[in-house]
């Protein structure tokens, strides 16, 4: 039985500046420290066995972190990206805004070849371009400045969509002591504060409704095991870790109230496309008759996707199945193997998509076009 | 993409007394070679890395084989706990009953206590005790032999019940190339040839039916990828290893026709204690219009258990979710883990269980009566 309090097992505990308890000194995966010209991360593949921060002292650093997974969920990479930036750009001693351009232009791509399919990624440097490009007109110090302040703005932006939708959320925890299952991570560690899916129950355990959490440990890849567990443990959330196949029986035992996961894709009908998992998740909470809400910000819609027929499923290598973290290769040498990277749960499944608009409704076709429209 | 025939990777392949191809030399897991006084295994503990045939010689070596899982699956310990018995009885010397009486029932108790949980393992030394005491007024020698026809009855008892089963099993199969999803291990390994759920697989594949087999990876044991797989494989069979939770997307996109798993216990009702993740599959399998069946004989059958309700679930060790196989831990230290050996799946789920009485249909209360009076 594991019941240990955030107090006695994080160190110093501080109010940062939201005021939030849950946000001391160590859960910040991602942190400027301008004055000594890098980046502090916790490097996540230490995780869970120590809390390591390594600085980001320049491109080269900052590539290998985000090649190596050091840093990794969509909104923390495009976070690390932008202030990366901001660092490189720094250093840049020129007064001639062409040549600052053109070297920022190198640096971008540079740190965009770390993770070419991450939209995210892309998403933070096309917004400190654009930065430098509409300060054209400025000194080169004030376009320094000013990409300081879009980093900022893009840290700041994913807090606060972050703080929105955990209060929307928490609004589904409506006695305490509920039971909560969830899939994959989308937590402090892969955005900025609180996160998504996992941020509605670290918001949920502040405000004192005790969530009882079950994290699927999300194979391949664990970031159940490694992540969320990691974050509820480290919270000080009641939370207990089971292999994905035991979903099933902790719902039928009647511990799960509520289905929690976040999205990589939402399609224009409400299709959601999740890490891999999700889909089998959600029919087993319908199977039970408990909701499944899906947690992401708008900017997870595709309104260009009609739905999740349209959604192209990824495929990832057999060894992450088959070799990936093991002493020794679990698996015959040579087995096929179908290693899905995500799948996509039907509308007909979610009880709610909940955005920093509040919690979309079916028909999700309507609803989502309102928040969009907002 | 794995397409190998057994005749290429499998080595000399024998028609064995039951003439079956598929029971070629290497793949029989345990073997009496009497007049070496040993008993051949395969250690399963190697496996899937290679086929290593270790020798039993004396009790001690049979006890560390089933203590440390060497010989797995409820009848294949049965078979080797018989046969053991058999070698260590030979050894005795002495011509009186009872100072051999005596000695049978010491090595009879040092035996069972590798497993005391294994409930087949008592069956089987039960067997070959009362088979010495029925045989009491006959000479030393000819119980000896008496004990070698038992264990020789046990093990062609378990090869005659799987066949039979896997007989009516394949008739499931009412065309070539259909796909079907499995779960752990109940095959040739776990029992003696062809097994129950894989053992219907193995006939199908055999019998040039071509399926197309979805192996679950089975959680945290691993029973699927490590066992299951090389097995699938071993026999030539077209088969995918899959995590636990690709099998919503694996019967989303309309690969799987059919759902076959094993049973530890079934209760009178029809209700099926299974591997862990048992039940979800079958819910899975239910949303999506996928028969299940249960494959079993009908000495699973608990008919003195009115229903699942009745079945007490065992809690395993957290290690086995948190550390067990890896290189490092893979979740945080202290986090709470639930671990239930295995779930039950409700009767409602089940289109039939497969047993060597033909297939048992809903209402199962009668068809399993009606099977048991047989």
């Amino acid at each position: 039985m594991f019941n240990c309090h955030k107090k006695q097992i994080c160190g110093k505990i501080i109010k940062n500046k939201e005021g939030d308890l849950m946000n001391n000194e160590k859960l910040i995966n991602i942190e400027l420290d301008d004055k000594n010209d890098r980046l502090i991360i916790i490097d996540q593949t230490k995780i869970p066995g120590e809390i390591s921060k390594i600085n980001i002292q320049n491109k080269e650093d900052l590539w290998d972190a985000i090649y190596y997974l050091k840093v990794r969920g969509a909104p923390a990479i495009g976070i690390a990206a932008a202030y990366g930036m901001y660092l490189c750009c720094k250093k840049i001693d020129t007064d001639n805004y062409n040549v600052f351009f053109e070297e920022a232009k190198k640096i971008k791509d540079y740190i965009g070849s770390s993770r070419p399919t991450a939209v995210n990624l892309f998403w933070a440097l096309d917004r400190m371009e654009r930065c430098i490009e509409n300060n054209k007109n400025s000194s080169i110090l004030e376009i320094k400045s000013a990409l300081k302040n879009e980093a900022d703005k893009i840290l700041m932006e994913d807090i606060e969509n972050n703080k929105k939708i955990c209060e929307f959320g928490i609004k589904l925890f409506t006695k305490p002591g509920m039971g909560v299952l969830t899939h994959c991570n989308a937590g402090p560690l892969a955005t900025s504060r609180y996160g998504t899916a996992q941020g509605v129950i670290l918001m949920a355990h502040e405000r004192g409704l005790s969530p009882r959490v079950y994290v699927d440990e999300t194979r391949p890849l664990l970031q159940g095991a490694r992540l969320t567990a990691f974050e509820m443990q480290y919270a000080g959330v009641d939370a207990t870790l089971i292999c994905d196949n035991m979903a099933a029986i902790v719902m039928k035992q009647g511990l799960v109230d509520l289905v929690l996961f976040g999205a990589d894709r939402i399609a224009a009908n409400g299709d959601t496309a999740n890490k891999i998992g999700s889909l089998g998740v959600a029919i087993l909470a319908k199977h039970f008759n408990i909701p499944v809400y899906s947690v992401a910000p708008t900017s997870t819609i595709d309104i260009n996707c009609p739905s999740g027929e349209f959604i192209h499923i990824e495929e990832r290598k057999a060894e992450e199945v088959t070799t990936l973290w093991y002493e020794k290769p679990m698996a015959p040498k040579g087995i096929k193997v179908y290693n899905p990277a995500f799948d996509v749960t039907d509308n007909s499944l979610l009880s709610g998509i909940i955005t920093e608009y509040g919690i979309l409704r079916p028909p999700f076709s309507e609803s989502i076009k309102k928040a969009l429209n907002k």
